[in-house]
């Protein structure tokens, strides 16, 4: 069996289940060597109190063959750090797959890897993609060439387990779906603004209006 | 608002997904102060390449409110920690809610905590529920008075969500359902024994024999 260098990107403020989620998946992936990598090997704060331990820093980290980077309120500030999106740049130009889940897709687009190519994001901030070059295409998982895109934070299960099917098989994607039991069972019809009711919108929708103004100038500035 | 101490448990070897799923969502309940809580402060190897760092120890922990366990491989070693069942009988007997997130049920059935209720965990263990005085109960998520224990893994943000809605109510946590776009697609049929294909459960279904045995042993030496 190849091994194959799979990578996630860390970086202050990140939303921990965007990472965690494919994380889960994709430790299950025959001959994954997992690389979670930062600026420094020092545990990383998330938008939880919980701090994520890295396992190499960037530059240490081998040529990755998968690149995943998740989102969170951290990316407006991670946008414009060069060496973060420099790394993602350098990684992404050669990687066989260039993920991203939630707000990540706007590190790809950052780092010049979304130009052109039609992509999803978190719902709150899917009119910001034509700021990176990309297109918004509805969809929770959003493939185009070796680019694949998840929209907000638990998409990044349903991507996983699909593109663990593209590179290892449905069998495989199926075994590690019974494995972590992914038989979803939501308690409400929200989980989207298309379905969300009318008054859970009204007060959710307003928070992503600020943020989504914050990610803008960030990247007007990046 | 009324603070709540919400602590989750954490021991080596733990599913980490099992408790980032959960957190994402808690983290999100009006008024929780989190509490990560292991035996030191120091970062906890998991099921992933991915450590995980408290904020504080067992010894320091305040009174919760809510516990929630997880589960992972390392529950088998945990059952035999008498600081970890320690930790988690006195916190379960004086909490509000007790809870448990996939093999995390036998950490509370270690405890003392399960007797005579009805309980689920992950789909390859629940046989040995009786081993710690439970029932099982079919479900994704099983309330008993004030014990809620929740299946495999990626229950437990169904789980989580069903608690908030307890708790906080349905507007919240609809609310935190749109906030992480939980508006699941999976890409198969297959997270759960009753669904799964039969090529697919006779490859995986081996792997929780061996495993459930060692659970077996684990608890007989308890």
């Amino acid at each position: 069996m190849t091994t194959m260098n799979v990578g996630f990107v860390l970086f202050p403020n990140l939303t921990q289940l965007d990472f965690t989620g494919p994380l889960q998946v994709l430790a299950r992936l025959p001959g994954a060597e997992i690389h979670i990598a930062a600026k420094s090997t020092a545990p990383v704060p998330t938008d939880c109190p919980l701090a994520l331990v890295p396992t190499t820093r960037f530059a240490d980290c081998p040529p990755l063959d998968l690149i995943c980077v998740p989102g969170g309120l951290g990316v407006a500030e991670a946008v414009g750090d060069a060496e973060t999106v420099d790394f993602i740049r350098t990684q992404g130009e050669r990687a066989r797959w260039v993920t991203s889940v939630c707000t990540g897709a706007f590190l790809l687009g950052a780092a010049g890897l979304l130009d052109g190519r039609r992509a999803t994001t978190h719902w709150g901030y899917t009119g910001l993609l034509p700021l990176v070059g990309a297109t918004h295409e509805a969809g929770r998982v959003v493939h185009d060439g070796n680019v694949t895109t998840a929209g907000g934070v638990t998409s990044g299960i349903d991507f996983a387990l699909r593109l663990v099917a593209e590179i290892a098989g449905e069998e495989v994607a199926q075994s590690i779906q019974l494995t972590i039991e992914y038989d979803p069972a939501p308690p409400y019809q929200s989980g989207h603004p298309s379905q969300a009711p009318d008054a859970v919108m009204a007060k959710v929708g307003p928070n992503f209006e600020a943020s989504s103004a914050r990610m803008r100038e960030a990247l007007a500035a990046a």
